[in-house]
Protein backbone atom coordinates (compact mmCIF):
# COMPACT_ATOMS: atom_id res chain seq x y z
CA UNK A 1 0.00 0.00 0.00
CA UNK A 2 1.10 3.41 -0.68
CA UNK A 3 0.75 5.66 1.70
CA UNK A 4 2.08 9.81 1.91
CA UNK A 5 3.23 11.67 4.93
CA UNK A 6 3.84 15.24 4.83
CA UNK A 7 7.83 16.56 6.58
CA UNK A 8 7.65 20.51 7.13
CA UNK A 9 11.54 21.22 7.93
CA UNK A 10 11.71 24.04 10.52
CA UNK A 11 8.52 26.23 9.43
CA UNK A 12 8.04 29.51 11.16
CA UNK A 13 4.75 30.47 10.70
CA UNK A 14 2.32 28.87 12.99
CA UNK A 15 -0.69 30.01 10.02
CA UNK A 16 1.78 28.33 7.38
CA UNK A 17 1.33 25.06 9.63
CA UNK A 18 -2.35 25.55 10.28
CA UNK A 19 -2.97 25.68 6.09
CA UNK A 20 -0.88 22.97 5.33
CA UNK A 21 -2.91 20.84 8.01
CA UNK A 22 -6.43 22.01 6.22
CA UNK A 23 -5.00 21.23 2.57
CA UNK A 24 -3.72 17.95 3.96
CA UNK A 25 -7.06 17.15 4.72
CA UNK A 26 -8.32 18.50 1.19
CA UNK A 27 -6.36 15.61 -0.43
CA UNK A 28 -6.94 12.63 1.94
CA UNK A 29 -3.25 12.46 3.75
CA UNK A 30 -3.39 12.92 7.21
CA UNK A 31 0.00 12.04 8.65
CA UNK A 32 2.08 15.57 9.11
CA UNK A 33 5.51 15.06 10.61
CA UNK A 34 7.01 18.50 11.22
CA UNK A 35 10.79 19.14 12.32
CA UNK A 36 12.06 21.71 14.57
CA UNK A 37 9.19 24.07 14.38
CA UNK A 38 9.84 27.75 15.23
CA UNK A 39 6.45 27.77 16.46
CA UNK A 40 3.84 25.64 18.34
CA UNK A 41 1.64 23.80 16.52
CA UNK A 42 -0.95 24.92 19.27
CA UNK A 43 -0.90 28.35 18.36
CA UNK A 44 -3.62 30.19 17.52
CA UNK A 45 -3.06 31.09 14.48
CA UNK A 46 -1.98 27.45 13.24
CA UNK A 47 -5.43 26.38 14.71
CA UNK A 48 -7.14 29.13 12.86
CA UNK A 49 -5.97 28.23 9.63
CA UNK A 50 -6.18 24.50 10.29
CA UNK A 51 -9.90 24.85 10.50
CA UNK A 52 -11.54 21.63 10.33
CA UNK A 53 -8.28 19.49 10.09
CA UNK A 54 -7.32 20.20 14.29
CA UNK A 55 -6.98 16.19 14.13
CA UNK A 56 -4.00 16.25 12.00
CA UNK A 57 -1.99 18.92 14.11
CA UNK A 58 -3.10 16.86 17.18
CA UNK A 59 -1.28 13.56 16.00
CA UNK A 60 1.24 15.26 14.50
CA UNK A 61 4.87 14.04 15.30
CA UNK A 62 7.26 16.75 16.06
CA UNK A 63 10.91 15.39 15.72
CA UNK A 64 14.00 17.49 16.51
CA UNK A 65 16.29 16.54 13.36
CA UNK A 66 15.83 15.89 9.59
CA UNK A 67 17.00 12.67 10.04
CA UNK A 68 14.08 11.79 13.13
CA UNK A 69 11.91 12.94 10.80
CA UNK A 70 12.34 10.09 7.43
CA UNK A 71 12.61 7.58 10.17
CA UNK A 72 10.67 4.17 8.60
CA UNK A 73 10.52 5.67 5.12
CA UNK A 74 10.52 3.95 2.31
CA UNK A 75 11.32 6.95 -0.28
CA UNK A 76 11.91 10.42 0.57
CA UNK A 77 10.80 13.12 -1.80
CA UNK A 78 12.50 16.86 -1.51
CA UNK A 79 10.64 19.44 -3.14
CA UNK A 80 11.76 22.85 -4.83
CA UNK A 81 10.62 25.36 -6.87
CA UNK A 82 14.24 26.20 -7.76
CA UNK A 83 15.78 23.75 -10.09
CA UNK A 84 19.68 24.92 -11.17
CA UNK A 85 20.02 24.25 -14.46
CA UNK A 86 23.65 23.29 -14.41
CA UNK A 87 24.48 19.86 -15.00
CA UNK A 88 27.37 20.01 -12.61
CA UNK A 89 24.47 20.69 -9.60
CA UNK A 90 23.25 17.54 -9.44
CA UNK A 91 21.95 17.51 -6.20
CA UNK A 92 19.56 20.14 -7.38
CA UNK A 93 18.41 17.76 -10.03
CA UNK A 94 15.19 17.16 -9.91
CA UNK A 95 11.88 15.11 -11.80
CA UNK A 96 9.02 17.09 -12.10
CA UNK A 97 5.77 17.09 -10.27
CA UNK A 98 3.80 15.78 -13.10
CA UNK A 99 6.21 12.90 -13.98
CA UNK A 100 6.64 11.75 -10.39
CA UNK A 101 3.15 11.55 -10.36
CA UNK A 102 2.75 9.20 -13.36
CA UNK A 103 5.16 7.10 -12.10
CA UNK A 104 4.83 7.17 -7.70
CA UNK A 105 1.90 5.00 -8.13
CA UNK A 106 3.67 2.13 -8.63
CA UNK A 107 5.34 2.30 -5.46
CA UNK A 108 4.41 0.94 -1.99
CA UNK A 109 5.18 1.73 1.31
CA UNK A 110 5.65 4.89 2.89
CA UNK A 111 6.48 8.41 0.89
CA UNK A 112 8.09 10.87 2.75
CA UNK A 113 7.18 14.26 0.83
CA UNK A 114 9.51 17.10 2.23
CA UNK A 115 9.52 20.49 2.08
CA UNK A 116 12.07 22.77 3.24
CA UNK A 117 11.73 26.27 5.12
CA UNK A 118 9.90 29.74 4.03
CA UNK A 119 13.40 31.44 3.34
CA UNK A 120 15.63 29.15 2.63
CA UNK A 121 14.31 26.20 1.29
CA UNK A 122 15.75 22.32 2.07
CA UNK A 123 19.97 22.50 2.85
CA UNK A 124 22.13 20.20 0.53
CA UNK A 125 22.68 17.79 3.12
CA UNK A 126 18.88 17.70 3.39
CA UNK A 127 18.76 17.22 -0.24
CA UNK A 128 21.33 14.38 0.00
CA UNK A 129 19.00 12.20 2.23
CA UNK A 130 16.24 12.40 -0.21
CA UNK A 131 16.32 9.77 -3.10
CA UNK A 132 14.51 12.21 -5.85
CA UNK A 133 13.93 15.83 -5.71
CA UNK A 134 10.52 17.24 -6.81
CA UNK A 135 10.27 20.16 -8.73
CA UNK A 136 7.17 22.43 -8.83
CA UNK A 137 7.33 24.87 -11.41
CA UNK A 138 6.39 28.39 -11.07
CA UNK A 139 7.45 31.44 -12.62
CA UNK A 140 11.45 32.16 -12.84
CA UNK A 141 10.41 35.61 -11.97
CA UNK A 142 9.39 34.80 -9.16
CA UNK A 143 9.84 30.92 -8.23
CA UNK A 144 8.78 30.86 -4.33
CA UNK A 145 5.78 29.74 -3.22
CA UNK A 146 4.43 29.54 -0.06
CA UNK A 147 4.63 26.89 2.10
CA UNK A 148 1.02 25.52 1.64
CA UNK A 149 0.99 26.33 -1.80
CA UNK A 150 3.62 24.09 -2.37
CA UNK A 151 1.91 21.19 -0.16
CA UNK A 152 -1.52 22.07 -1.92
CA UNK A 153 -0.39 22.04 -5.53
CA UNK A 154 2.07 18.55 -5.02
CA UNK A 155 -0.96 17.06 -2.85
CA UNK A 156 -3.41 17.95 -5.83
CA UNK A 157 -1.25 16.13 -8.39
CA UNK A 158 -0.96 13.33 -6.27
CA UNK A 159 -4.86 13.04 -5.57
CA UNK A 160 -5.75 13.44 -9.31
CA UNK A 161 -5.06 10.47 -11.01
CA UNK A 162 -7.48 7.24 -10.21
CA UNK A 163 -4.20 4.33 -10.98
CA UNK A 164 -6.06 0.87 -10.67
CA UNK A 165 -2.78 -0.90 -11.02
CA UNK A 166 -1.56 -3.39 -8.47
CA UNK A 167 1.04 -2.29 -6.99
CA UNK A 168 5.40 -3.37 -7.19
CA UNK A 169 7.12 -3.32 -4.21
CA UNK A 170 9.50 -0.99 -4.45
CA UNK A 171 13.47 -0.75 -2.51
CA UNK A 172 12.94 0.19 1.24
CA UNK A 173 15.16 1.84 3.27
CA UNK A 174 17.51 -1.02 4.37
CA UNK A 175 17.55 -2.17 0.68
CA UNK A 176 19.11 1.02 0.16
CA UNK A 177 21.61 0.96 2.93
CA UNK A 178 22.53 -2.27 1.66
CA UNK A 179 23.81 -0.77 -1.85
CA UNK A 180 25.27 1.83 -0.34
CA UNK A 181 27.78 -0.37 1.73
CA UNK A 182 28.57 -2.59 -1.10
CA UNK A 183 29.28 0.57 -3.63
CA UNK A 184 31.36 1.79 -1.02
CA UNK A 185 33.10 -1.38 -0.42
CA UNK A 186 33.60 -1.56 -4.17
CA UNK A 187 35.31 2.13 -3.99
CA UNK A 188 37.69 1.14 -1.66
CA UNK A 189 38.48 -1.87 -3.58
CA UNK A 190 39.06 -0.16 -7.11
CA UNK A 191 41.21 2.60 -5.00
CA UNK A 192 38.60 5.54 -6.01
CA UNK A 193 39.91 8.92 -4.85
CA UNK A 194 38.62 9.27 -1.22
CA UNK A 195 37.30 13.17 -1.82
CA UNK A 196 35.03 11.48 -4.92
CA UNK A 197 33.60 8.80 -2.70
CA UNK A 198 30.69 10.04 -0.95
CA UNK A 199 29.44 12.27 -3.93
CA UNK A 200 29.85 9.66 -6.19
CA UNK A 201 27.50 6.79 -3.80
CA UNK A 202 24.90 9.98 -3.76
CA UNK A 203 24.92 10.20 -7.32
CA UNK A 204 24.22 6.47 -8.06
CA UNK A 205 21.73 6.21 -5.41
CA UNK A 206 20.23 9.29 -6.96
CA UNK A 207 20.03 7.73 -10.17
CA UNK A 208 18.28 4.17 -9.21
CA UNK A 209 15.89 5.91 -6.56
CA UNK A 210 14.99 8.57 -10.02
CA UNK A 211 14.27 5.30 -11.99
CA UNK A 212 12.43 3.93 -9.24
CA UNK A 213 13.73 0.35 -9.77
CA UNK A 214 11.83 -2.52 -8.90
CA UNK A 215 12.49 -5.61 -6.73
CA UNK A 216 14.25 -7.58 -9.32
CA UNK A 217 15.92 -4.75 -10.88
CA UNK A 218 17.64 -4.17 -7.56
CA UNK A 219 18.71 -7.59 -7.04
CA UNK A 220 19.89 -8.02 -10.44
CA UNK A 221 22.05 -4.86 -10.06
CA UNK A 222 22.82 -6.34 -6.16
CA UNK A 223 24.42 -9.33 -7.75
CA UNK A 224 26.24 -7.79 -10.23
CA UNK A 225 27.66 -5.29 -7.39
CA UNK A 226 28.14 -7.77 -4.74
CA UNK A 227 29.80 -10.41 -7.29
CA UNK A 228 32.81 -7.68 -8.66
CA UNK A 229 32.97 -6.52 -4.43
CA UNK A 230 33.53 -10.71 -3.50
CA UNK A 231 36.04 -11.17 -6.82
CA UNK A 232 37.93 -8.63 -5.87
CA UNK A 233 38.31 -8.60 -2.34
CA UNK A 234 39.35 -12.79 -2.82
CA UNK A 235 41.76 -11.66 -5.55
CA UNK A 236 42.99 -9.50 -2.66
CA UNK A 237 42.88 -12.49 0.05
CA UNK A 238 46.68 -13.49 1.17
CA UNK A 239 44.61 -17.03 2.15
CA UNK A 240 43.93 -17.18 -1.80
CA UNK A 241 45.76 -20.15 -2.74
CA UNK A 242 46.24 -19.08 -6.19
CA UNK B 1 -3.30 35.34 -27.88
CA UNK B 2 -4.83 33.48 -24.44
CA UNK B 3 -4.67 35.35 -21.23
CA UNK B 4 -6.42 34.37 -17.72
CA UNK B 5 -7.79 37.06 -15.47
CA UNK B 6 -8.55 35.89 -12.07
CA UNK B 7 -11.71 37.20 -10.20
CA UNK B 8 -12.26 36.94 -6.67
CA UNK B 9 -15.94 37.28 -5.58
CA UNK B 10 -16.62 39.08 -2.38
CA UNK B 11 -13.55 37.97 -0.63
CA UNK B 12 -13.81 38.42 3.68
CA UNK B 13 -10.09 37.68 4.48
CA UNK B 14 -7.36 40.28 3.39
CA UNK B 15 -5.27 37.56 3.83
CA UNK B 16 -6.75 35.74 1.31
CA UNK B 17 -6.60 38.21 -1.06
CA UNK B 18 -2.98 38.78 -0.48
CA UNK B 19 -2.34 35.18 -0.85
CA UNK B 20 -4.30 34.61 -4.41
CA UNK B 21 -1.94 37.86 -5.75
CA UNK B 22 1.32 35.98 -4.74
CA UNK B 23 0.29 32.43 -6.26
CA UNK B 24 -0.87 34.28 -8.91
CA UNK B 25 2.53 36.09 -9.65
CA UNK B 26 4.11 32.47 -9.15
CA UNK B 27 2.46 31.22 -11.78
CA UNK B 28 3.14 34.13 -14.70
CA UNK B 29 -1.02 35.22 -14.33
CA UNK B 30 -1.22 39.45 -13.54
CA UNK B 31 -4.70 40.38 -13.80
CA UNK B 32 -7.01 40.58 -10.76
CA UNK B 33 -10.30 41.41 -10.72
CA UNK B 34 -12.16 41.82 -7.02
CA UNK B 35 -16.05 41.70 -6.99
CA UNK B 36 -16.83 43.84 -3.92
CA UNK B 37 -14.52 43.07 -1.40
CA UNK B 38 -15.48 43.04 2.27
CA UNK B 39 -11.89 44.00 2.89
CA UNK B 40 -9.35 46.66 1.72
CA UNK B 41 -6.72 45.62 -0.70
CA UNK B 42 -4.38 47.57 0.92
CA UNK B 43 -5.09 46.11 4.53
CA UNK B 44 -1.57 44.73 6.28
CA UNK B 45 -2.72 41.69 6.12
CA UNK B 46 -3.20 41.46 2.29
CA UNK B 47 -0.21 43.73 2.42
CA UNK B 48 2.53 41.13 3.73
CA UNK B 49 0.67 38.05 2.07
CA UNK B 50 1.03 39.28 -1.09
CA UNK B 51 4.75 39.61 -0.62
CA UNK B 52 6.66 39.64 -3.69
CA UNK B 53 3.62 40.55 -5.72
CA UNK B 54 2.37 44.33 -4.36
CA UNK B 55 1.95 45.34 -8.07
CA UNK B 56 -0.82 42.56 -8.72
CA UNK B 57 -2.77 44.38 -5.69
CA UNK B 58 -1.97 47.82 -7.59
CA UNK B 59 -3.08 46.89 -10.62
CA UNK B 60 -5.74 44.64 -9.27
CA UNK B 61 -9.71 46.31 -10.59
CA UNK B 62 -12.31 46.76 -7.66
CA UNK B 63 -15.59 46.33 -9.26
CA UNK B 64 -19.16 46.23 -7.74
CA UNK B 65 -20.81 43.78 -9.36
CA UNK B 66 -20.60 40.24 -10.75
CA UNK B 67 -21.63 41.18 -14.10
CA UNK B 68 -18.76 43.82 -14.49
CA UNK B 69 -16.49 41.51 -13.15
CA UNK B 70 -16.59 39.57 -16.07
CA UNK B 71 -17.27 42.27 -18.35
CA UNK B 72 -14.63 42.10 -21.53
CA UNK B 73 -13.94 38.46 -20.87
CA UNK B 74 -14.25 35.75 -23.69
CA UNK B 75 -14.98 32.90 -21.92
CA UNK B 76 -16.14 32.78 -18.05
CA UNK B 77 -15.13 29.78 -15.67
CA UNK B 78 -16.38 29.07 -12.76
CA UNK B 79 -14.73 27.02 -10.17
CA UNK B 80 -16.03 24.58 -7.24
CA UNK B 81 -14.24 21.94 -5.51
CA UNK B 82 -18.06 20.54 -4.94
CA UNK B 83 -20.50 20.14 -7.52
CA UNK B 84 -23.59 19.19 -5.90
CA UNK B 85 -25.61 16.20 -7.07
CA UNK B 86 -29.04 17.22 -6.69
CA UNK B 87 -28.30 20.57 -8.75
CA UNK B 88 -28.57 19.04 -12.28
CA UNK B 89 -28.54 22.34 -14.14
CA UNK B 90 -24.50 22.89 -13.24
CA UNK B 91 -23.41 19.38 -13.53
CA UNK B 92 -24.35 19.69 -16.98
CA UNK B 93 -21.35 22.41 -16.96
CA UNK B 94 -18.76 20.84 -14.48
CA UNK B 95 -16.09 19.84 -16.37
CA UNK B 96 -12.78 18.89 -14.61
CA UNK B 97 -9.56 20.55 -13.90
CA UNK B 98 -7.86 18.21 -15.57
CA UNK B 99 -9.91 18.02 -18.47
CA UNK B 100 -10.00 21.79 -18.76
CA UNK B 101 -6.08 21.92 -19.10
CA UNK B 102 -6.30 19.70 -21.81
CA UNK B 103 -8.97 21.70 -23.82
CA UNK B 104 -8.14 25.46 -23.10
CA UNK B 105 -4.97 25.89 -24.95
CA UNK B 106 -6.92 25.62 -27.76
CA UNK B 107 -8.50 28.65 -27.10
CA UNK B 108 -7.73 31.97 -27.56
CA UNK B 109 -9.02 35.63 -25.93
CA UNK B 110 -9.56 36.45 -22.15
CA UNK B 111 -10.42 33.50 -19.77
CA UNK B 112 -11.97 34.57 -16.63
CA UNK B 113 -11.16 32.26 -14.12
CA UNK B 114 -13.78 32.51 -11.20
CA UNK B 115 -13.43 31.88 -7.39
CA UNK B 116 -16.50 31.90 -5.15
CA UNK B 117 -16.81 33.43 -1.03
CA UNK B 118 -14.26 31.67 1.38
CA UNK B 119 -17.83 30.52 3.32
CA UNK B 120 -20.22 30.19 0.06
CA UNK B 121 -19.04 30.06 -2.62
CA UNK B 122 -20.22 31.42 -6.13
CA UNK B 123 -24.52 31.69 -5.70
CA UNK B 124 -26.61 30.03 -8.75
CA UNK B 125 -27.32 32.82 -10.86
CA UNK B 126 -23.80 33.22 -10.70
CA UNK B 127 -22.78 29.63 -11.78
CA UNK B 128 -25.24 30.61 -14.39
CA UNK B 129 -23.56 33.47 -15.74
CA UNK B 130 -20.31 30.81 -16.62
CA UNK B 131 -19.28 29.09 -19.87
CA UNK B 132 -18.73 26.47 -17.48
CA UNK B 133 -18.12 25.12 -14.03
CA UNK B 134 -14.47 23.95 -13.21
CA UNK B 135 -14.47 21.18 -10.86
CA UNK B 136 -11.11 20.82 -8.44
CA UNK B 137 -11.18 17.20 -7.10
CA UNK B 138 -10.91 16.90 -3.76
CA UNK B 139 -11.58 14.79 -0.61
CA UNK B 140 -15.59 14.17 0.37
CA UNK B 141 -14.62 14.09 3.91
CA UNK B 142 -13.22 17.81 3.36
CA UNK B 143 -13.99 19.32 0.46
CA UNK B 144 -13.77 22.57 0.94
CA UNK B 145 -10.46 24.62 0.12
CA UNK B 146 -9.25 27.46 1.37
CA UNK B 147 -9.37 30.34 -1.24
CA UNK B 148 -5.84 30.99 -2.01
CA UNK B 149 -5.18 27.08 -2.33
CA UNK B 150 -7.73 26.86 -4.90
CA UNK B 151 -6.64 29.62 -7.26
CA UNK B 152 -3.03 27.81 -6.53
CA UNK B 153 -4.16 24.55 -7.73
CA UNK B 154 -5.95 25.89 -11.08
CA UNK B 155 -3.20 28.13 -12.06
CA UNK B 156 -0.58 25.54 -11.58
CA UNK B 157 -2.84 23.01 -12.90
CA UNK B 158 -2.83 25.46 -16.34
CA UNK B 159 1.25 26.72 -16.05
CA UNK B 160 2.07 23.17 -16.15
CA UNK B 161 1.56 22.42 -20.02
CA UNK B 162 3.53 26.07 -20.42
CA UNK B 163 6.73 24.29 -19.05
CA UNK B 164 9.90 23.05 -20.79
CA UNK B 165 12.37 21.46 -18.56
CA UNK B 166 15.77 23.56 -19.74
CA UNK B 167 16.99 20.74 -21.93
CA UNK B 168 20.00 18.68 -20.21
CA UNK B 169 21.90 16.46 -23.15
CA UNK B 170 21.41 12.52 -22.47
CA UNK B 171 23.30 9.91 -22.68
CA UNK B 172 23.81 9.05 -26.68
CA UNK B 173 23.86 5.63 -28.83
CA UNK B 174 27.14 5.21 -28.74
CA UNK B 175 27.95 5.86 -24.91
CA UNK B 176 25.74 3.29 -24.27
CA UNK B 177 27.39 1.21 -26.89
CA UNK B 178 30.19 1.75 -24.17
CA UNK B 179 28.72 1.11 -21.42
CA UNK B 180 26.90 -2.50 -22.37
CA UNK B 181 30.64 -3.43 -23.30
CA UNK B 182 32.23 -2.80 -20.19
CA UNK B 183 29.40 -4.18 -18.49
CA UNK B 184 29.61 -6.95 -20.74
CA UNK B 185 33.64 -7.50 -19.45
CA UNK B 186 32.30 -6.70 -15.73
CA UNK B 187 30.25 -9.78 -16.37
CA UNK B 188 32.58 -11.83 -17.96
CA UNK B 189 35.65 -11.17 -15.01
CA UNK B 190 33.30 -11.95 -12.15
CA UNK B 191 32.28 -15.30 -13.76
CA UNK B 192 28.67 -14.23 -13.90
CA UNK B 193 26.08 -17.02 -15.51
CA UNK B 194 26.34 -16.97 -19.38
CA UNK B 195 22.61 -17.33 -19.69
CA UNK B 196 21.74 -14.35 -17.53
CA UNK B 197 24.22 -11.86 -19.21
CA UNK B 198 22.06 -10.23 -21.60
CA UNK B 199 18.94 -9.94 -20.00
CA UNK B 200 21.43 -8.05 -16.95
CA UNK B 201 23.05 -5.75 -19.52
CA UNK B 202 19.45 -5.02 -21.12
CA UNK B 203 17.94 -4.70 -17.60
CA UNK B 204 20.74 -2.52 -16.44
CA UNK B 205 20.89 -0.34 -19.52
CA UNK B 206 17.11 0.12 -18.78
CA UNK B 207 17.83 1.53 -15.15
CA UNK B 208 19.51 3.95 -16.54
CA UNK B 209 17.36 4.79 -19.54
CA UNK B 210 14.50 5.34 -17.09
CA UNK B 211 16.75 7.65 -14.90
CA UNK B 212 17.55 9.84 -17.86
CA UNK B 213 20.71 10.20 -16.79
CA UNK B 214 23.08 13.04 -17.25
CA UNK B 215 26.69 13.49 -18.81
CA UNK B 216 27.93 13.89 -15.67
CA UNK B 217 25.89 11.32 -13.99
CA UNK B 218 27.24 8.80 -17.41
CA UNK B 219 30.68 9.49 -16.56
CA UNK B 220 30.63 9.20 -13.26
CA UNK B 221 29.19 6.06 -13.86
CA UNK B 222 31.23 4.81 -16.60
CA UNK B 223 34.16 5.63 -13.68
CA UNK B 224 33.51 3.27 -11.50
CA UNK B 225 32.26 0.67 -14.24
CA UNK B 226 35.86 0.55 -16.07
CA UNK B 227 37.44 1.26 -12.43
CA UNK B 228 36.43 -2.31 -11.37
CA UNK B 229 36.94 -4.08 -15.19
CA UNK B 230 40.54 -2.63 -15.40
CA UNK B 231 41.19 -3.81 -11.23
CA UNK B 232 39.97 -6.93 -12.16
CA UNK B 233 41.74 -7.71 -15.13
CA UNK B 234 45.22 -6.69 -13.97
CA UNK B 235 44.60 -9.01 -11.31
CA UNK B 236 44.20 -11.71 -13.93
CA UNK B 237 47.06 -10.63 -15.96
CA UNK B 238 49.51 -13.01 -15.79
CA UNK B 239 52.48 -10.68 -16.24
CA UNK B 240 51.32 -8.78 -13.66
CA UNK B 241 54.38 -8.36 -11.45
CA UNK B 242 52.65 -9.27 -7.11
Amino acid sequence: MLRFEVVLVEPKFGGNIGAVARVMMNFDVSSLVVVSPQVSLDGDECRERAVHAQKILDSARVVTSFQKGIIGSDFVVGTSSIVSGSDRRHLRKAMSLLEFTGKIYDVSGCVSLVFGREDYGLLNQEIEQCDILLQIPTSPHYPSLNLSHAVGVVLYSLFQPKYTKEPVRRVARVEKDILSHYLSLLLDNIRYPDYKKEKTIMLMKRILGRAMVSQLEYHTFMGVLRGAVEKLQQEHDPSNSR
